[in-house]
């Protein structure tokens, strides 16, 4: 890792056991580090061991990011690395970052990560190649509900695709403060809403809840929307929300 | 790393060095070691490295994966390592692993890695989360020729969304002789072949080209039909058929 620029660095899922050894040693490396704190989070445990592992760091928040002359002020003359949780690349506001690096002729490198959007599917045992689009709950704000996440939901049942929702982490919006990863039974909540709002009936739906998954803690729940309301414990969670099941599949979720 | 059984090891999408640190201590900890030679490909200059990285291995293909008798008696006396490009989990056959294990009472665990399905959107600067259903190309048997690829894809470009369109590996269908990805001159072939049967027009639309990715030798190329058919050299291949773009996406992909 030579001269000065930015490093887009993949933390994985959550252990940090899990980052590939080419991003642990360009994290190592960096003259300045810096976790990205709002488009995922990295359980504390994980966030207590950083230092240890690859050096001292600061947390930057939404605002740095997308308004990133600090970062990139600092690029220009250093090794600049913004650890991000999972794989940098799958938000739209680290691509942008790239390309204002591209403008400002800084380099800019990237370590990608293993992704939660990738590993969920194959560890609960759904087939990644029949997930159709994703979608987000997220927070309802007052009495704003949007129902576009379970209209894909829809679109996907009806041509047989699996559904992976990703659950909000941020009950502010704004993208500053601290993260509350949404708990199982909001995000019923939230799809009962949905719902209702649509008139679908989701009663006899299969869900499968995936909470931790990437760390030790790694659990798979799966059940009626009631069963997953239930579910306790556990810090970060996502739905899937199944299409009819392969035998595999169907065989492989049995067993949670 | 202790005590017997199977443990689902993955390599990422081609470098060693981007297996992650527990992937690798797995992997060297492992009393037998079997490279899966069919789902997906190495280099051959990282497989020529990989016993200094991890130790001894043998390369087993499709029958002894999807038969794997051999590979379970050994896991139920040691530790058996088998080695997968990309994560272990995307594939349905190592799923059914997992499965096997479990009624045999066999130890079966995974070392996720990061997976070209993940990287590959993001890399090349489009919205992971605006793509639909993933889609494969496989190669033309005699007159056999199905469209459901293209089917795939009109159905996600009519709902703005995005496809990855994996190009086969495996001229014989068969995955156990030598694998030859398909060339981005055979994967517009056969574009252009479904798009006869099912007349549709394809000649405008813009492919993104996405070869050897998340290797040191990544390159993307965007342009038509024509410019896609037309590029030489690099390993492995996949298509992105996009969508209308947004502007961060537009400006992503201009790079290239």
């Amino acid at each position: 890792m030579d001269g000065s620029g930015l490093w887009l660095i993949g933390l994985g899922p959550g252990d940090l056991n899990q980052m590939s050894i080419s991003a642990q040693s360009a994290a190592k490396s960096a003259e300045y580090r810096f976790l990205e704190g709002y488009t995922a989070l990295l359980p504390l445990e994980e966030m207590n061991k950083l230092e240890s592992v690859i050096g001292t760091w600061d947390l930057r928040m939404r605002s740095s990011v997308e308004h990133p002359e600090e970062l990139l002020d600092l690029a220009q003359e250093h090794r600049v690395a913004l650890l991000v949780v999972g794989d940098p690349l799958q938000a739209t506001t680290h691509v942008d970052l790239q390309l204002r690096c591209l403008q400002r002729g800084i380099p800019c490198h990237v370590e990608h990560g293993i992704s939660i959007t990738t590993i969920v599917t194959g560890a609960a045992g759904l087939q990644s190649y029949r997930f159709g689009r994703q979608c987000t709950f997220a927070y309802p704000y007052g009495d704003y509900l949007p129902t576009s996440p379970l209209e894909v939901i829809l679109e996907n049942k009806e041509r047989g695709l699996h559904t992976l929702a990703l659950l909000d982490l941020d009950p502010t919006g704004m993208g500053e403060g601290n993260q509350i990863p949404m708990t199982p039974q909001i995000a019923v909540d939230v799809l009962l809403k949905m719902a209702s709002k649509l008139e679908v009936d989701v009663d006899d739906w299969l869900l499968v809840l995936c909470s931790d998954m990437g760390t030790k803690d790694a659990r798979v729940a799966v059940g009626t929307t009631q069963d997953i309301a239930s579910v306790s414990g556990g810090r970060i969670h996502c739905l899937l929300i199944p299409a009819e099941l392969h035998d595999v599949e169907e065989a492989a979720l049995a067993r949670w």
